[in-house]
């Protein structure tokens, strides 16, 4: 696969449709200044849009329209690209997603089932619904597609004058920091990317000890846009190839980066957009001493949404 | 006043020790692409830790040192700037600043006084505590060093690329807009400032329409951010001097203004952080065709805090 073209095309065709999310570099939530990426203020508010997009656009997509599984941040920006591009959408979504992130697909319009059980129980019904319907499938995170769409976000950071030596990335089915090594190996960069994940939801920690994907329990604070019960291959072989580091971080450890996001800058985000924060602050990565980090701040779809009663 | 040397000074004096707040351009707020800068994600969560650390590294801080009346923002932000430098701090809160603020406030470790009644009660105690203890006190927004301060927010957004020819700034005493329209005037700017206060806080309008300051009832939503009585002489001088529009929102626009914010792009800010934006949304400003809006965003310290409880 030459990523490097993949990527480059991606950024192109979601072009005007994506938010290009703002940076910024902080010195308060760490020992020495950190770079952010804001993708959590994306549409739909997480990096998924990316994906989405450009699966959306570069595809004949069929009359039946396009179905989704997902734990609702997917589901959400599938549902968001479908409404803008005029197709239809149908997203499987678990019960573990919550009421904000079924509320926020509900409000694109998209037909939405809540099924009962985990990530992967909405993913089978996802394609039972595409062979019966003949609608199109967007994977959540182990499509070409997907991934490329994912890897333009550091490529846009990198536009954007990202100087770090190395960036910390949250990982779940291994949709976006496949995008990252993806973007990262194409174009022979010296960045180092470090793959953050809850100890309760280990799937690429898993597989990188065991040698190839395997399935995961799954739960915990972030399980619902974290919780893939395998890696996706394609983020396993290049996370492998690069030989990256992975790192995992407590449940509590995460719940208190995001308090730090939220009294440092107003960053209010879900678990999983802190994941890749709590990794520094709580010491599972430890930096060495002059090296420069980057944290992506990837979700905000919080439960209880904070002004879902006003 | 030579307010280009002024905000200049104070650029250089908090450099390192204020955010540079991140910038974006977007389409889902408005009809067209709107420029906001975030300077909610200031320390405090709003941009007066602008003008207060400008006013502590330039004064020679007393032995009793620093007090300030605040309706919230301005004093959170004296307090932290007071803790970082290492001066004493007492700050007088009327109790509409409300339990947010208040706990913001707290966590500095300043000495906290809540005041019955409204901004100009707080104000008053603090004259007092000024006068009996030696205290150093930092206006909220009608002194040279404040308004300097805010001042560098403008300055900081031209430097980040700011593009619009029109920039919509909430008004409450005037610090903020005082601080862009020296700087505006300083720098030759052709660049249209737009004063934007809700019709329960319109101390600028007020003053604008009676020939000078003048005293109104405040109330509303924005009443603990924007509900100063009476305009600060700086601003109101700046502002009739150059004649800026200055238009007026109603409470329920500015609430639809503060969910679009969170809708679109995950920005969770208090009434008056939503302000400008409703002007916009709900149309008491209309620009020209083609005419370039930007939007600053500037207080996020909203009630209940959404993680108050965690």
């Amino acid at each position: 696969m030459d990523w490097k073209a993949e990527i480059d095309r991606a950024a192109r065709r979601i072009d005007g449709h994506t938010v290009v999310t703002p940076v910024m570099r902080t010195g308060a939530l760490w020992d020495a200044e950190v770079e952010l990426k804001l993708e959590h203020m994306q549409h739909t508010a997480s990096f998924k849009a990316r994906g989405a997009f450009n699966t959306l656009i570069a595809s004949d997509v069929p009359e039946g329209g396009v179905v989704a599984a997902s734990g609702g941040n997917h589901g959400a920006a599938v549902a968001y690209a479908a409404r803008t591009l005029g197709h239809k959408a149908q997203i499987f979504v678990p019960e573990i997603a919550g009421p904000s992130k079924i509320a926020l697909i509900e409000r694109t319009g998209a037909d939405l089932t809540v099924v009962p059980g985990e990530y992967a129980d909405a993913l089978a019904m996802a394609e039972r619904y595409e062979a019966e319907r003949g609608a199109m499938q967007v994977h959540a995170y182990d499509a070409p597609l997907t991934v490329a769409g994912q890897g333009t976000c550091l490529r846009e950071w990198e536009t954007q004058g990202l100087e770090a030596d190395t960036v910390l990335i949250a990982v779940g089915g291994g949709g976006l920091i496949g995008g990252a090594l993806a973007w990262a190996q194409a174009t022979g960069s010296a960045r180092k990317i470090v793959a953050v994940e809850p100890m309760t939801c280990n799937a690429l920690r898993s597989a990188l000890d065991k040698g190839g994907p395997v399935d995961v329990p799954v739960s915990g604070v972030a399980a619902n846009a974290l919780g893939a019960r395998k890696i996706g291959q394609i983020c396993y072989d290049l996370a492998s190839a690069q030989g990256i580091p992975s790192v995992e971080v407590p449940d509590g450890a995460i719940i208190e980066a995001q308090k730090a996001l939220w009294q440092a800058h107003r960053i209010l985000v879900e678990p999983a957009g802190a994941c890749a924060l709590a990794a520094l602050q709580w010491g599972a990565y430890k930096p060495e001493p002059g090296e420069k980090v980057a944290v992506l701040i990837c979700g905000a779809n919080p439960a209880p949404d904070p002004l879902a009663g006003s």
